[in-house]
Formats: structure tokens, sequence, C-alpha cells
């Protein structure tokens, strides 16, 4: 995991593109290597432009130690402060969003790649917010907010000390616990998912901790075939979430 | 993506844990680095021991070189030499199963990560096999197969110099080609897919090229939030088989 502390930065080109469409508001600054040259960076300078943001030629050491050891694509962005959404704000949003309120609580996520994968997922499950501890678990580096391209922008997450307190707070806004579980419990598709919901999804390595598990009503597994223990933690979130999409659009 | 020729070694605790359980009789040698000391290397040495496979003490330094950049937790298994399947094996193997024939043909995948979820994806919706092109596509390096957490043994991989061939193939065999598009498509759920299957999915930046594309007689989008433009490749291709696998179940 890259060990940096500059969680305002969007780093490589897709990322940086969508965040400069998509909130040219919140960009600071765009950095590019010095002799970078690409067709995707012309349009990147295009939106800049446009957005008003300011633009600086830097040495690529620059933007390494920048990005941790991820790939930049020779661009970066500095946001004016990301910021984690308070807790309450997503408690708030799944009020108002009645009965289709969906949030993802993750156990202990440690890969920066299926953080970034599962911020993804559940921006485009439409989902009211992502809930990660703030301990053992990857925070919001350059590297997941690249693997999220761009979906930072869009979905709250918020970062609490205690994971099982904030469940508990979701289920007294009505909200139902569903543990994406590993074994012992029936597939998704046989239970009804379209009342509100809290998916919590386990991390790479121990999965969803036993307290937790317990507090959920609903529990489902993905029935695999033989031999297979698991899925990719992202994965496993990605297909509950549309799972869920499934159930209420039908 | 790592650069390496070792293409016949497993990296990392869990991989090498799988893969000396489930296929004790293809393991070489056992590689540890000195001084390393775990409760999960006890586990891995009682396994290599029940299966009599050699153990070597190595430096740090050459597990490093043998991963390429992927995070080998130190420990490293060497393959009796990992070969990609023949083609033909795919083939007839789907002609056996009938109709409940799958397998994933993935369109220039270019992140070891993501191959390696695809890779466990694949295993675990029990499909035939998986079959990736030769050029402009991350072959089975260490970090795929340490991705793919130990599936490689239990899914062919067969590596192919035209996809759209292998896939004309494959129809001729009696499969349907069903497209993971990114756009102007159904939902998955809108479609009966209980017929044998080729799915087709894209890669990270360009998605299914235009020619294989045409050649699928179906095609699925996933319907995502607003603001959000696609998934991770893996994820979406995750999701797509456990549709597959639900209406089969059902």
């Amino acid at each position: 995991m890259p060990q940096t502390k500059d969680q305002d930065v969007v780093i490589g080109r897709r990322a940086v593109s969508e965040a400069l469409e998509q909130a040219p508001a919140r960009a600071a600054e765009l950095l590019l290597a010095k002799g970078e040259k690409s067709p995707a960076l012309g349009r990147i300078l295009d939106l800049a432009k446009a957005g008003g943001v300011k633009v600086r030629r830097v040495d690529r050491a620059k933007l390494d130690a920048l990005s941790g050891r991820a790939n930049h694509q020779g661009v970066a962005l500095r946001l004016a402060g990301y910021t984690y959404a308070p807790f309450a704000q997503i408690v708030m949003a799944c009020r108002q969003a009645g009965s289709s309120a969906l949030v993802v609580l993750a156990d202990h996520i440690q890969d920066p790649h299926n953080l970034g994968a599962v911020i993804r997922s559940t921006a485009a499950a439409g989902a009211q917010g992502l809930v990660i501890p703030k301990d053992r678990a990857c925070p919001l580096t350059p590297a997941a907010a690249k693997a999220a391209a761009g979906a930072l922008l869009r979905l709250p997450v918020a970062r609490v000390t205690n994971l099982s307190q904030a469940l508990s707070e979701l289920q007294e806004a009505g909200l139902w616990g569903l543990a994406a579980a590993t074994r012992d419990a029936p597939p998704p598709w046989e239970l009804d998912l379209k009342m509100p919901l809290a998916l919590v999804i386990g991390g790479e390595h121990k999965g969803i901790g036993p307290g937790i598990l317990k507090s959920c009503e609903l529990k489902a597994s993905l029935p695999l075939a033989q031999g297979s223990e698991s899925l990719n933690a992202s994965v496993a979130a990605g297909v509950l979430l549309f799972e869920i999409v499934r159930q209420r659009s039908v």
C-alpha cells in the first residue's frame, strides 16, 4: 500500500480527466511531468483551461513522490482538500432515500486497488455512501483514488472509529444489515433485497469480523464451484451490489 | 505490469498454500526467504512436507527478482512448468458440458490484478476455461497468478493469436457469444442466459473490439447510476458471471 500523506491528489489520465469534468470546482492545480506528451493530455489541458485550473510542469520525480508507488502516467491533479464525509451526512441521505437506501460498510479492505474498485461499484450502484474504519484498513490514498476512476467525487466516503456502531446507527435509521458471508448462507437471489440495506463486505484476509457479522439481520453467500473458496473482495462486493440493483429494478 | 519470464512461479502465502493443497503434484520447489517466520509459513511447510516438496531457504533478493514487482510475502513456489492449455481442450470440454458450457474470452485485460481476479471469478463460476489473446494483453505473470489465489491450478487458460476466430470456433461448438457491453444493451437479467455461453469481456481501456462485439449474438450492459461510466473490468466480469450462475440455478 503506497505510504503517503497526500490524500488530496488524483493521479492518472483517466481519473484526472474525470475529476476535471465532474468537479472542476474542486481542482486546485494540474501537475504535468516535464516533456510528457500524448493526445490524452491535450484533452486534459483543454478541460483545465475551461475550468480555470492552474497548470504546472514539474519533474517526473515530483509526481513519483506525490503518487506513492502508483502509476501516475505523467499527470496529477491536486484537489482543494479531499475530505471524508461526516458519517451523519450518510445517515441523513439514507433517511431521505427511504426504501431505496443503500450503504456499503467495508470491514478492513487493505488493498488500494480493491478499495478503489469498491468505491467505483458503490457509486455505480447508486448508493448513498461508503463507510470504512479508521484502523487496519486502506485510507483514501492516491492509488485508491486512481482505481476509483473519478467515483470518489460522486460518492461520500466516511471514516469511523467503530464500524459496528456505524452499522447500528444505520439500523436505527431503518436499514437492514446484509453481510456478504463466505459460507453457510443462502445465495443473495433467495433473499428479498428490496428493503433499505447496509451491505457489509469483508476484507481480503479475514472476511467480516464475528461481532459485526452477528449484528446483520441478513446473510448471503455466493455459490462457488468446487475448489473455489472465495472471490476477490471487490468482485464479491460488486456481485452483491448488482444483485440488489437487479432486484430493485425488476 | 511485472516484467519477468518466470511464468511458472506462484508467490504469496495464500496462493502458495492453495497450490500445495490442490495440486501438490505440480509443485517442484518451495522457496522461503531467509529469516522469514510466521504462523502461516508453518502450515505451508507442513503441506510441503506432506507433498514431498523440496524446501529451500533463499535470500529475499532472489524472491524479489523472481516476483517482478509483486509482494511475495517471503514465499514462492516453483511449479513444474505452468503451461497454457490448448484451446482445443477448452472447446472439447465445452462440448462435453453441453447446455451448462461457459467460457470467458478476455479482450485485452492489461492489469495483472484484474487478470488474476477474472481467473478467480471464472473458476468460481464453474466455467470450462478462459481465453486470452497473445498480443497487447497481460500474460500469466506471477502477479496475476497471485491475484488468482490458486484458481490457475483449476482453470484451463488458453492463449490464442486471434480472439475473434476463437469465438467463432466456440460458436461452431454450440456456444452463444455474450458481450459485456458498456452501453446500448439491455441488463443481463432481461436476457435468457441458460444456453451455452462464451462471455466476452473488454479490457480496462478500450472495452471490446468492434469486430468481436459484432460477432456476439447477445449483448448485455449493466445499468449504472448517473455519472458512472463503467465498473472495474474484473468487477464487471464477476457481476455477469454470477448473473449467469443465478439464472442457471433458479
